[in-house]
């Protein structure tokens, strides 16, 4: 049977997805600056056999909505937030499983640097680390940045596919399998004929010198993708090799999930190469009726206001200056049109109107969570698997830690009973964990780098 | 009586100072890419009251020597090299005191992400993380982050006034005191008429947008400096807390934190809110001679290459291409140009010449080291603060890490027989620790933000 792969959904900031929750009396999500908070975290999921915990991050704020950040800075959405990469040490240390993996803009650090952050991560890791790719969305970003707004859309994607050839070749060709010796009696460290500088000079990208790491044990951390535009579907057939999807009626998800894994083996990739994780919220309890009455204790706590904040920035739309039932188009920019087309492909039956959007909202955010006792979760999670093609959840928080105990002390142990979940880890790598065996999507056990199908395979050291 | 400040100076690579120790049998600096090894020696100098953990950095390879990288990477000279920010997190999980000083190489990254970076550890750290600032001195790592070459050298320090002015602004001005109310009842985390953006628009760096970060108990990290040139120690005379200056002379070391202390009071800030530690290298063992034995065993791994390929790439000379006897004279730029005439002051009884150089080597690297037994340590430690009115000493590693073990075990306790050391660590921040009282220079204890009088200070939220 196929086994379900379970990741945690988290951000180093107060109000993630689903906005007002940290008023509840339990929620905990206030002691985001606390490392200890964090390191508890990732013991629980550890405990719970999750393969990740995924970190989200944003660089503006969102300041759409009303026109200001006011309502964002009130209900603390997504700002204020740290920086996501600096939680990640703390964590490793205090586990040997658990995979990270990380989102970090590619728009505003030269890959460089940026591919030494990640090799110092992978190495630090013991190879479980994990990046998210994204082009970033916000002109407030840009701004912040230095920049008058953020590039094009399309122009982001070209931007992407250049820094991609960057990094690949700085983590995958610069130093050779052997080119490290440690060899004490000779006095070589590392074999200078096996080092080699990359030289790049493209429209948006110049580098030229050694990757400043040694190979670490994934070279290319694994690669995340969340780009639901037909382009950022492209890039990730291309490059991902997870890549996460919005919820919504199974058959569309499944439409998607057939697309994603068609797109990838017409580029030669092995479809099962690609790990599809549909973001979900889940409430569970001992009973359906008790998770119901949890359900609408959260919802008690839930920020209409921040959700508005949150919704009007992602889709680049005030609410506040909408009718209510005006249909929301799109105007300003590609990414505005996309991510509409996105919101519409995803409830194809209705208009998406400011009314609709607020009578959407559920726990201040806009996934609908399953809600119900260990046996119903796991049965609709097993018809998400079953209908929809994907590998598994991106488990978003609502009462932090208790949303993650919950799944753990409940779930899991039911997807066990069905032979639908893992009880052990498999050691190795994040990347070889991720290909392990018993799993029927039809993809073999990987080593710890890069599929030689892959992209960035191509630009592995050649003598 | 004056109380020694003790810290460690070491960085994410194998060789750092001292090249070629890491073939020494006890040496453990190979295991840089291990998270293990970083948590115990973090442990190690807590045990030892050290104040702080100091991590250098460099962005490019040295590539002066013989024309090309190849000397640094046999010899791993601060190449393979990890990004020093990630090695924090895990180190303060599981310490309680011990300071953080990081280097960050302003040239290479906007100030808006930066300041995101520095208050996430500040944060993290519960305000013990420091900055080391450096604006760079490689042409190759230049190169390696798309330029044609660097800055020159005091257009670099124009750079960095501007830089320091934008993330004061940041972590002192874009959020009030009292911004973050946590209110759950009001469901306000935040008070937005108490959070407001900075706007930059100069000749170097453009930002537009408020902080990311809410106030982190230091607000700015403690600023450390190592600016050698006179530009340098002006920059260092109005910035730096903590300010590293090179060994040499005792009287010119004198004269130099004279000049630095004279120079931050003309300033208007008082002198005592500048330490100044002096690098320093100590081999000590239970008497002299065990401690000249241990010397002269270490010496036996030395790597001369490894230290020319170092010198040269400081320098700027290729010490390959240069006469034995001839003198070594500035040429290509300033920054070789301020080099030499520290090397020089540091010497001023000789002219440097390559065979000069190579006679003055000591353990692969250029300090001299202090050798002997707990006393005779102490008693040259004590002389350094009384003659040259140092606070401390930042220790380079040797062999690693009993070169931090052997000083915690023998010459701490000697120290703290005769007054000299603490024997308990001040609770509060690494600036209040800094300021701690019990120490004859004259500062009176500072609470964990800037002083008044410094110029970050200026930046703090008016209403």
């Amino acid at each position: 049977m196929k086994q379900i792969r379970l990741n945690a959904f988290d951000m180093n900031c107060v109000g993630h997805i689903h906005q007002g929750l940290w008023r509840h009396p339990r929620d905990r999500s206030t002691q985001y600056t606390d490392l200890a908070h964090w390191v508890d975290l990732a013991r629980t999921l550890e405990r719970g056999l999750f393969d990740g915990l995924f970190l989200a991050d944003v660089l503006g704020v969102y300041d759409v909505y009303q026109g200001g950040p006011d309502a964002a800075v009130r209900a603390a959405v997504q700002v204020p937030v740290g920086d996501p990469l600096l939680l990640v040490p703390a964590m490793a240390a205090a586990t040997t499983h658990l995979g990270f993996g990380v989102t970090a803009n590619l728009s505003y650090e030269p890959p460089y640097t940026f591919a030494r952050r990640m090799s110092t991560l992978d190495h630090l890791t013991g190879g479980r680390v994990g990046w998210n790719i994204v082009t970033g969305y916000l002109d407030s970003a840009a701004r912040a940045l230095g920049l008058d707004g953020q590039a094009a859309h399309d122009d982001r994607y070209a931007m992407a596919e250049e820094y991609m050839d960057v990094v690949y070749r700085l983590w995958e060709g610069s130093w050779a399998d052997d080119a490290v010796r440690r060899d004490r009696a000779a006095g070589v460290y590392a074999d200078p004929a096996r080092v080699r500088a990359i030289r790049h000079h493209g429209p948006h990208f110049r580098t030229e010198g050694a990757h400043l790491c040694e190979p670490s044990p994934q070279r290319t951390p694994v690669l995340y993708q969340a780009g639901s535009s037909d382009r950022g579907r492209r890039f990730a057939a291309a490059h991902a090799e997870c890549v996460f999807v919005n919820g919504g009626p199974k058959p569309h998800v499944a439409r998607l999930v057939a697309d994603l894994r068609g797109l990838a083996r017409s580029l030669g990739r092995d479809p099962a190469d690609l790990k599809v994780f549909v973001g979900a919220t889940v409430v569970v309890a001992e009973t359906d009726a008790l998770a119901q009455a949890k359900r609408a204790d959260y919802e008690r706590y839930a920020s209409v206001e921040g959700a508005l904040a949150h919704a009007s920035a992602s889709l680049g739309i005030d609410f506040a200056a909408q009718d209510w039932d005006d249909p929301i188009r799109a105007g300003q920019s590609q990414a505005v049109t996309s991510n509409i087309e996105n919101q519409a492909a995803r409830r194809p039956d209705k208009v998406l109107t400011r009314r609709g959007l607020v009578e959407g909202l559920s726990l201040g955010g806009r996934q609908v969570p399953i809600v119900g006792g260990p046996a119903t979760v796991a049965d609709e999670l097993m018809a998400w698997v079953e209908e929809a093609d994907v590998d598994g959840f991106i488990l978003a928080r609502t009462v932090t830690p208790e949303c993650f105990t919950d799944v753990i002390d409940l779930v899991v142990p039911e997807l066990q009973r069905r032979g639908a979940y893992k009880t052990a880890y498999t050691p190795g790598t994040l990347r070889e964990k991720l290909s392990a065996p018993g799993d029927r999507s039809g993809g073999s056990p990987r080593g710890p780098r890069l599929p030689d199908t892959h992209p960035g395979a191509s630009r592995r050291w050649r003598p």
